[in-house]
């Protein structure tokens, strides 16, 4: 690392209007950017590509919205390359709001800092926000009981197939929603998953009743749109709904309604539909963790990645990932 | 009481398309029927007049549907007139499904009976249904906690004005939407809501952001509609919307689209949406009724009814209901 090398930055040139399009970002080229005092310098090793990086195009949500003209917001894992603070150490891996940029500074307190134990693209996987997220919608939110039916949307993505693997491991009756007949073999051959549904299929409202013979109990919702619709008719009394993102709604213009079901149904069947973001919970993120290794440790849950190489691939990656032509976990391996 | 009295019934002739109007129902006479072995006769006392009476006429709901020509369904306080079970004594009170009729013949094992220690009327009110929907739906499904700003719909009506006064007793701010200039000053001055606005406002936006400086912890939601939109808006952090009623929808056909913000803002906000009926809590009923009528007692909660006199006026007390009419809890008194 010297004064000469550069930062390589993807920019969002502009605010997109209706789909994402890769012609929307530029990649851009600045200095690296120098430390001050408590801070780091962190190079980014794992970009996390996230449906959710669409949805911050959006407006603020839980964080702020990112503008036009800005360094494309997102989450990394990152490797610590200069400190100026005695308690964080060059090599540490952290996690940061690195954005889609080769370095970033950051105050060492607001890093947090991963101890590997698996391969680390598991630790922005299973291990990561991603499987934590799977984790705490499904049992604490969620909270299914062995022998009920959960129904999973975007079944196949990251988080989906680890609610999949997860509510089997708790005994359930799992079914999946999925866009292909390739993801639909993956959940039901690999994966475990009872049945698996396509919201292609034009008799998807039949075929979701032949899936789910005694209704839904819990609904893990990553979609939004017309599926919760129809999830919310096969509910089952006192079922709930995870609530855990809205897919269908990121790519394009914000929604102009909501589901017909709410709150009629939610009424008639006494449901309970609850968010959540995975911070809220980080109170028991290292039991959780550790619950998820013992997990993959047994084989219960498979972990499911598909990583492109290249910081200038994640555009696409993005534009891809809304499309929905991940199985798993995507990321961008920014440098090895 | 003998074989020649009538059964005078009030039939709702057809199912209405679009708003109720009276002229759907007809008063019919028919003769008193004779209970079996194991039931009991039952005189109608006080007919509950609810919201929800339009709402089963929708399609089933947690009940099933009322049908073109049939006797109006309807829950009444009734007097048990001819008993062949000897558990139940001739002269007791007891609540019943007794429709819009004089006389009602019911297996004595599904008659619930009331000790009455208030007025009648208190019983289908603040005792009854009503306050106990008020009761659970306040306290075990919205949680409020002292201090935490509590947002009520159709705050004037049955259930509303015992939702403003709990949430008064519990330490809560209170903001009652209500739609005419007398409910919300009774609301202010007789049931010491702290702020009320009119959902007929143009402003309304405004004006309800102005009466929740501090933003929304619980909303209690009776009417679905645009209001349940905007309290959505108001929300705060891990707020609680409690589903109790859709009033805007029960008169006309059934919504086509339901609140924008759902499910993104359950997310942003991690809110918690519920529904639920009182009849899930009953195995907590008898301490939530000697709360209430402690509340009573003490002046914490005020008892507001709108006692109408004679069957034949069901009809329109229930249509008048659905414009929004009556202050308190609406009943019909059927006979002394």
């Amino acid at each position: 690392m010297s004064a000469n090398d550069v930062n390589r930055q993807v920019v969002l040139t502009r605010l997109p209007k209706g789909h994402l399009t890769p012609d929307l970002f530029e990649l851009r080229e600045a200095t690296v950017p120098v430390p001050g005092p408590g801070e780091a310098l962190c190079r980014t090793r794992l970009l996390s590509i996230d449906a959710a990086n669409r949805a911050w195009m959006q407006g603020a949500t839980y964080r702020s919205a990112i503008e036009g003209g800005d360094v494309m917001a997102g989450f990394a894992l990152a490797e610590v390359v200069e400190s100026n603070d005695p308690g964080l150490a060059v090599g540490a891996i952290v996690e940061a709001d690195q954005g889609w940029q080769d370095y970033a500074v950051h105050p060492a307190r607001k890093l947090s800092v991963v101890q590997p134990r698996l391969p680390l693209s598991n630790h922005l996987s299973v291990l990561g926000v991603t499987g934590l997220t799977a984790w705490f919608g499904l049992l604490r939110v969620g909270r299914p009981v062995a022998g009920e039916t959960v129904l999973v949307s975007a079944a196949a993505g990251a988080t989906g197939n680890v609610v999949c693997q997860l509510a089997k491991r708790a005994g359930c009756r799992v079914v999946g929603i999925a866009g292909s007949d390739d993801k639909r073999r993956y959940l039901e051959t690999e994966l475990g998953v009872d049945a698996t549904v396509s919201h292609r299929d034009p008799e998807l409202r039949r075929i979701l009743k032949d899936a789910c013979p005694e209704g839904v109990d819990v609904y893990f919702d990553n979609t939004a749109g017309p599926l919760l619709d129809l999830a919310l008719s096969r509910m089952n009394m006192h079922g709930r709904i995870v609530c855990c993102g809205a897919v269908s709604n990121y790519d394009g213009d914000a929604p102009v309604a909501g589901p017909r079901g709410v709150p009629g149904l939610l009424v008639t069947k006494r449901l309970r539909m609850e968010g959540f973001i995975v911070m809220d919970f980080y109170a028991e993120r290292a039991a959780a963790t550790d619950d998820l290794a013992a997990a993959v440790a047994d084989g219960s849950v498979k972990v499911v990645e598909d990583v492109i190489d290249g910081l200038e691939q994640a555009p696409q990656a993005l534009v891809g990932l809304l499309a929905g032509e991940n199985v798993g976990k995507r990321m961008v391996r920014v440098s090895a």
